[in-house]
């Protein structure tokens, strides 16, 4: 049966580092505090470059990797919840820069689930016979986001993107089988980027967005619930048991919420890697990021089941199950 | 062959109207200007409900309509360039609130074709086994993203929902064909919420997005080229004749817009409904609103063949061809 296969995998982080350290000096919060309760030791953070920026370099390296040039993708799908604007999407912008002037070019917005929820949207496309070659990307400028002034939630998370080229296989490679979530009731645990319906007519002024505000103890409970669960589903679906998936790619909220997914699914902590360290939460990018990671070091081999988990902002979560 | 068809179609305004005799009296316009230009009368505004607030009341809607229990729909799809928030996505928050505890929810960033988009995005998703039912709505709060004080944008626009139940049919009718294009390169033609990157870290102080801005030629330009061949090109490959198509369902940008394109394709005006006059530009909303109405007059019959497209920001076309 035909599959839908990752034909290439890239990322591109921003040069600049925060350290934790550096947080110390600009609120009350210590490298001690922070690693011990996320496991985050620095994050990049963009600087003048938005997100469409961080997209286009992962799709000019996926081109550089594969022999596809741009005009073969049909499709570019940008899962963000921190887009350069409301309009354009942030793959438009993408689409442009790279001349890719026969693709489709649209944003999905499921936060920190985006690229795990992508795939499945891409998948979509690709089972109609005109989309042979999807390019899908999550990438986050977080920072302009975050309330800088806020210790519980700035110091969580950072800049990236990374992403995949997609295509159909007749190979046994592909996504073996998914399962995507969402708790809307769950909606106020998380909330960025919120902006106000006027009250009155007319409101003048600058439109102002929200910045990060979250129950962490909420979405800790909520993710090492969900996100096994998830993983369980999507591996009795795709009729595998759990000791043969050889990688759990897992979003990188909190190393302790890693850890936990691990216990819960008796498996060993050796098949979680973490890059959470050098990144902090990255939200839509984390997962295809730590792919690419683990791809480059030759950890994850062609062949191997994998299963990539996204969690967060819907509340929401999705795991995609893949023979890489 | 199995086809994805419409099964509901449900729309919902906010009950404030802004005439055009209103906005003369907060900047220097009129009736006579903006009607002349646009064929824009007035529009409705929402006044302290967002858009998954509007988008809610559209998916009761829908339910009422329909013999679809909450717990039935399998994908709720919010196509939206106004969310709530960054995160959760707005379809997340109609999820919660209709209590569609089984349906994965997320949005689709492609502005005014977002809706036209989001109708690929469902049937990919409907041709996967395990989805049967497809919730999409086309909803915009979009006077929260409006500078009030900017004659040139902010008479354009206004706010509403509207979406649709989409499903396997055995039957004759459902989508034929689509077309769907980006042109990435023209993005800045038409931006809004708009944010930038920080320029030094860490930057304090609110977060702030930019009102609309538009080069109204420009678009003006494009639509009336790209509009009909994206329309000739979805019909060919339905393999139907434009004679063959009972309506155009425009999106509502601008009745100038709407007339060319009617000329270009050489089909009588009258195939061609507007309803500009009374909403203004609902961007993802628009051509969903006008189905609505359309259907509820009993215009579009089950059996006709209508064209649905959507253009904008991005910028972005598409045409979906259907059997209603």
């Amino acid at each position: 049966m035909e599959k839908i296969r990752i034909n290439e995998v890239a990322s591109y982080v921003p040069a600049k580092v925060v350290t934790n350290d550096d947080l110390g000096e600009i609120m009350d919060t210590s490298d001690e505090w922070i690693s011990s309760r996320t496991g985050i030791k620095q994050r990049h953070i963009s600087l003048n470059e938005n997100t469409a920026g961080l997209c286009s370099k992962v799709a000019i390296k996926l081109l550089q990797a594969s022999s596809w040039s741009p005009e073969s993708i049909d499709l570019i799908i940008v899962a963000t919840m921190s887009p350069d604007s409301y309009t354009p999407a942030t793959a438009a912008l993408v689409q442009g820069k790279i001349k890719a002037v026969n693709a489709i070019a649209f944003d999905v917005s499921a936060a920190c689930s985006g690229f795990v929820y992508g795939m499945s949207v891409a998948e979509g496309f690709l089972l109609q016979e005109d989309i042979k070659r999807v390019m899908l990307i999550g990438g986050e400028v977080l920072s302009k986001v975050i309330d800088w002034s806020d210790r519980t939630s700035a110091v969580l998370f950072g800049d990236g993107a990374a992403g995949v080229l997609l295509e159909k296989s007749e190979s046994d490679s592909g996504i073996l089988a998914r399962n995507l979530k969402t708790y809307g009731e769950l909606g106020d645990k998380l909330e960025a980027g919120k902006t106000d319906a006027i009250a009155e007519f007319p409101r003048m002024g600058k439109h102002e967005i929200s910045a990060f505000s979250m129950s962490g103890r909420d979405v800790y409970t909520f993710a090492t619930h969900k996100v096994p669960q998830s993983i369980q589903n999507a591996a009795t679906k795709a009729g595998i048991e759990l000791e043969q998936i050889d990688w759990f790619v897992m979003h990188q909220a909190n190393s302790r919420i890693v850890t936990q997914i691990s216990k819960k699914l008796q498996q060993p902590i050796e098949k979680f890697p973490m890059n959470i360290a050098e990144y902090g939460n990255t939200s839509a990018a984390s997962v295809p990021l730590l792919l690419d990671e683990l791809v480059k070091k030759g950890k994850i081999k062609r062949g191997q089941i994998v299963a990539l988990s996204g969690f967060g902002g819907g509340l929401t979560v999705g795991t995609q199950i893949i023979k890489y």
